[in-house]
């Protein structure tokens, strides 16, 4: 028991990409962080069961199990971790809440509203986390921290966008694509942490116009998301989500405006953020490229020296390691259900401006 | 008269800052390109006569006068270039086809669709130009080229930002702020540009749903426009134009991404072009960063040697030599009224959509 | 036991940064690889007891150990892993390589050019490997996969910097900064990671012409080297070190020029890498920017999905990955303890050169 | 007569590239600047008849002449431009000077140390310039001002490259590639403009350790050279120019490190500086790209507003622009055929130094 802490034990049920990321979390937090808990990888659960082994032994979980519902029954298992398909979230992670678990999700929390409703209701009760977990890139706390600083002033300008290209692939396929599993397309999966950092940095978004659209024939999600929209503070925005931007990958990047600077940011370098101070003297402004890695920046002191960047890991332990502190503490969490309950009521109101072709107001 | 060609008169109607780049064509045009005609800067004009001593002066016009319709009349003068404010272009573009004069009017065309459809019916009958300069960035010249070849594939996504940030200031005046005199603010400012671009590029567009939006309190202009849109041959767009752009000077920007490759641009670095080709081995793929100054790139030849980059000015002085090359072997040239008039209707449709808060067909 | 390999027994003698970065390597390995031994971290050593437990603790080490020649005798030790200062290097390696253990040793290999011969004569008789982890960015294996390919033709130039700046810092100590410990400075700290980067990439060096030079007054390293030279296969090239270099944290970069093309890379943007293809068409020609995060690319597919970064650490775990994997096929393994001679002897000419002010051949 | 100052008559020799670079300059510095000389373009001289006359009726010029000796008889030449091969500089630059002219001069001064010492010597009689005109770069100039200004501190590092690729085309040919010509290759060509940058902005060169290259068969002047040296200030510097770096047409490029601050630089980017603050909050501390076209920055209000960027004539234009208001106020001008002596003392040390393999000292 280290830190004079507690155990917990944790179970996590999915086995792919997301599986890999959160096992990566549980395994090296306590390396980086110095953690109030004892992490103890207990059971990873699924249906496959011979890719359940072997997820085991590469990851380190004590157990496999093809029954999650049994795993709730457990009394060495603290923490439930749902990295599965977007239309298993509620179920599980209701159950997992009412079995008095701490919850753990992946986001998009859920298909739509109304799960996503259900689901803040039952995790009100415990300890809850979903991993929007590009709120701990280093660059994106040191946003943050820099308009909390007032030096953007007043925000007239936000826009972001997502933009990654393998929808494009006429063979590509899988749960993503099939609306009853996944909700949406483009939307759920990269809209929702366009909206998430947004509601972070910029405060809440008001009404939203947007635009869903669908280019592979027959495909039944979309491919990608327009929207404008107002936040609370006066400021307005444009957002792009998309699976068909050939030539990026991974292109999350926003660029805020305010009457005292500028920011911007670009997931596929993460480790730098560039903030233009509109209040220096006149002939020295210009976009500072930071390189996120120094002892005042967030995060960075627990990697490594200055200069020797993170990458898109790292996001997931730190997430994992504040969650954990805040626990300890009995501090509030972010983001928690409640946060993603308000990314989803966006997420709504996005497609119901997108089929009504009108403003939705929220 | 060099080329065996003829000599054209020129009477110029404006002097500031537009007048001064129009100034600077004619005096350079036959610098750098072979012309067929020999330009003779014969009038300047304009209100302010002190103003206009000193203008002629320093670039080299014959005359000034403040009476622009008396210069109508001159049979010297075979060229009117207009360089007002926009609430008198129509008049003007109009008595001068109306005169027989070639017309040469700066952008947007006019102040709203009315007044560029009689402009562009009217000019109809003569040699036209309008100053969508930006055609003639090297660039963009190549990213059309590109696009021609087939090397974008089928265009999924066009993204185009116009961002400005001077208008953010308090202090700032002039008829550019004035309904009156400007029709609009950002929109027939900033985003004219981007649609002829786009257009140019592109094809027509058939959609937009557009939010027009004023920062400064009591201003009647916009200061920022915001537009989704789709364009006829199934791509979907964002466009956005902005005065408050903090941090931005003029930050011309678009993105393309088609089936086969991607295309970047910031006027701000007009020497530059971004081009993937996505049908490269998979390992080389990259937006490569094309510094356009070679002898392969358009306009290049005629100024500098490679690497030698190339300025602001230089879009205007391309702009003009096409233009007299097209005019001596009576090709059509582009931008002309009639594309300008295929912006207006885009911006018209903008107006109407905000206003409306709806999508609005073309 | 994995895969029906072996179980490899590894201790590791250094308890700092590099300790830490090696430990991390030797848990991650086989997460992301597929490793043909288990490895077990038997002991970590170190002279602080108390910050022994504490690392031991948390990098999943079983024991510790003061006495680092008694863990030699161990036989369930079959790894010997030397992260210590330089000036232990060549004590501990010799001594790990006549108890006959696999032998893994951080740069530089030495002190100086005497003792890396010793090493590399001890070291030939068992399995080893130098912590030339640069080796495995995958930016830099996609680089010498480029020059493999014969993509850039004769080389013409290669120029390389490493621009630290921590050494400025007039409080800033430690065994760095002690001759009798480090051998040198920027020379064996820095320009060690160039030359064999270097040499991996463009063959031999044949001559050097170089100036070691210190900033901080009575400090006995130098602070930064700046070194001309010539490759066997005749291109020349510029070498610069320095922890002076203010604004940069890790700037390890090189750009070469060949007949057929340009590479350029820079570690602070590690996913990254410039290629320019000086045969394809002219118009199209540029720096293409490579995010070396796909399906095509080196290690990429062992980590995350395209477009989500890596980070420092995981050259490390690449390194060993394909040290473990070249041990069980009884492959050679790059850079081992011969090619960090290699760099030891142009280091050597190094500092000759500097001392004499005169070109010093190989 | 402008501003009540009096008329200069211009004779310019030369016909080439420079003499298009610098006929502009004589045409546009009235428009752009206030300037106290009516400038009169009288004579364009040069040996090819055919080509000076298009050359005059393209670029304005009243006469040509063959002959420019006769030339420097004419009362009504004030102003001698030499915008010839190198072989021709001495001769002629003495030969105006002796007849009192003013005397304007293309960079490098001179074939060799000797000719510059006797071309300063004559011209000390008389106004003069030499065109280095990349001090009038509006980026340069704020780099100067920024160091004026105390923000870069103590300097440690000064590092430029001048790197183009048109020499490694075997087809090539011309007085740049004879040695009797042109003096010499990259060195005189492109290491001159590295090293007027670096004395202005750094202060004088001490010592020089070069190497000059040719990578051509049976080229007689250096293709490349490459150069570590000292300033007087204690910095030391890398120089590297070559007409052999593939993928670069004009990059032409420094950086500098000082104990609070960086710079750097790029003629292919000539509208932007990058500066780092290293004195600014450490969590805010990034190199700031800086758009140098603001009011507050070198000349950049004479041309176009803000983010409308200049080319690389631009920088004869200002530099003559600031020639003519020395000359009017009798204030020393820079450069001058002094300061370009001290460059050519550079170089001279630069060649001794790769024929003797050996340091030099200044």
């Amino acid at each position: 028991m280290k830190n004079g802490g507690r155990t917990l034990g944790v179970a996590m049920i999915g086995q792919g990409f997301m599986g890999r990321a959160h096992s990566n979390a549980f395994l090296q937090v306590s390396r980086f962080f110095d953690t109030p808990y004892d992490l103890k990888m207990k059971i990873v659960c699924g249906r496959d069961k011979t890719r359940l082994e072997e997820m085991a032994r590469r990851w380190n979980w004590d157990e496999t199990a093809t029954d999650w519902r049994a795993v709730l029954e457990r009394n060495d298992v603290d923490v439930v971790d749902i990295a599965t398909p977007n239309n298993l979230h509620a179920e599980m992670a209701i159950a997992a809440a009412s079995a008095g678990k701490i919850v753990l999700c992946e986001k998009p929390l859920a298909r739509n509203l109304d799960e996503a409703t259900r689901m803040a209701e039952a995790a009100s009760k415990v300890p809850n986390l979903v991993w929007f977990n590009y709120r701990r890139v280093p660059a994106i706390g040191l946003a943050k921290r820099i308009i909390d600083e007032g030096r953007l002033g007043e925000i007239y300008h936000y826009r972001a966008n997502y933009l990654q290209s393998w929808g494009a692939d006429p063979h590509v396929s899988g749960w993503r694509f099939n609306p009853a599993d996944a909700g949406s397309g483009a939307t759920g999966d990269l809209l929702a942490h366009l909206i998430d950092t947004a509601q972070m940095l910029n405060g809440r978004i008001t009404r939203v116009c947007a635009t869903m659209h669908t280019f592979a024939p027959g495909r039944r999600v979309d491919d990608a998301v327009l929207a404008q929209s107002y936040f609370a503070n006066g400021s307005v925005a444009t957002f792009e989500a998309s699976r068909y931007a050939i030539g990026l990958q991974n292109h999350n990047s926003f660029e805020i405006h305010g009457s005292k600077g500028m920011l911007r940011f670009n997931l596929e370098d993460l480790n730098r953020l560039h903030f233009l101070d509109a209040v220096a003297p006149a002939h020295l402004q210009g976009a500072a490229d930071i390189l996120v890695t120094g002892p005042d920046h967030p995060y960075a002191s627990h990697f490594w020296p200055p200069g020797h960047i993170i990458g898109y890991e790292h996001t997931f332990i730190a997430t994992l390691a504040d969650f954990l502190n805040a626990l300890a503490k009995q501090d509030s969490f972010h983001a928690d259900f409640r946060d993603a309950l308000e990314v989803q009521k966006v997420l709504d109101a996005v497609e119901r401006s997108s089929e009504q072709r009108a403003w939705v107001s929220l």
